[in-house]
């Protein structure tokens, strides 16, 4: 899921020391987490003095929550792209997203996840400000969701009584655990699993 | 979810030395992940000297694996309570499971979740040893609750075609995302939304 490599670059192609900063975070905190990542890491990976670092965020925090609206603006694009696929039926870009996310994870031998859900499982517990961003990003997932399931709706493919916005909730509810599973595993399986017995229920039978 | 305080006394109902530091190590776990916990912390929530505690256990790593046993004992002493309650049709013996999860995690007012998904989250991609018995914990309860669906199945609550191992799996896939997303609402919503679904999904019509 996580490619901090698509991590926006600017208009000309090249990466900001800024950018560079958020893409050295996003890779940092997905793997070992926020509290653990040492600005001094994320410095040493960039190859910048630590006056830079203060000159683009006030505190690490600042920094932390800098890679969470990083990553979500990220994530917002790539799943408005997959989601107005024209070629392909409403719930065949679903589809497309699970698929995606699968070839995501296994670039990365399902050692990396999805950094909202670490952060969230680290950090909900901990800081209000992290939690309450982190759980509206989730939610704009679940509103870009509902839109593609309402389509799929509306094109057949989705029982008609079914809500989508409850669905959009359970996808994402679900889908984070399948995530946080596949890197227990080590293997796509929850992601699979999770997603088919997800279109079985939905699906118009 | 979790309850420290329900962690194992010993036979005659006071609390050994080892009990307590693993009681204590549960709720720092819980609470602040594995890495950010200080032994420290833990001596001075029990009150004895550091030699006790490599007494005990021969690093922080035996202890933090220590934790998860611990845990993962009372967790499955907790399912086998609740699943072979003859009182309650299986289906239902699932959702008073949901109902003690729900009462358990509004007690901490949902910043705790469940031991095994936070090291889960924080440690698959660190450290081999963790993730292989996380996902071994994990699949010891999908199989308890694998029996309780197959019990469901002969008494005819649960769909004569259903696969009750792929429904287990996908429970607790689920569930494990529930209980994060809980941590970041602070809500029940989400352990509702998700079980809903889950029974609706399986119940014969």
């Amino acid at each position: 899921m996580n490619k901090p490599s698509e991590i926006p670059a600017g208009i000309e192609g090249r990466l900001s020391t800024r950018d560079l900063l958020i893409r050295a975070g996003v890779e940092q905190c997905t793997e070992g987490g926020f509290q653990m990542t040492g600005i001094e890491t994320i410095l040493r990976a960039v190859g910048v003095p630590k006056g830079s670092f203060y000159h683009y965020f006030k505190s690490k925090k600042a920094f932390g929550l800098a890679v969470v609206d990083a990553y979500a603006d990220f994530f917002h694009r790539k799943l408005q792209r997959i989601f107005s696929d024209e070629q392909t039926p409403p719930l065949g870009r679903l589809r497309n997203f699970v698929s995606e996310a699968v070839s995501g994870m296994s670039r990365y031998a399902f050692r990396r996840g999805c950094l909202v859900g670490n952060l969230g499982q680290e950090l909900a517990g901990l800081d209000d400000e992290f939690r309450r961003r982190l759980e509206e990003v989730l939610r704009a997932w679940e509103a870009q969701t509902r839109r593609c399931l309402e389509q799929a709706q509306a094109a057949g493919e989705l029982r008609k009584e079914a809500n989508a916005g409850e669905l959009a909730e359970f996808f994402w509810i679900g889908w984070e655990g399948a995530i946080l599973r596949a890197k227990l595993t080590r293997s796509a399986r929850p992601m699979h699993l999770f997603s088919d017995c997800f279109f079985k229920q939905v699906a118009t039978r």
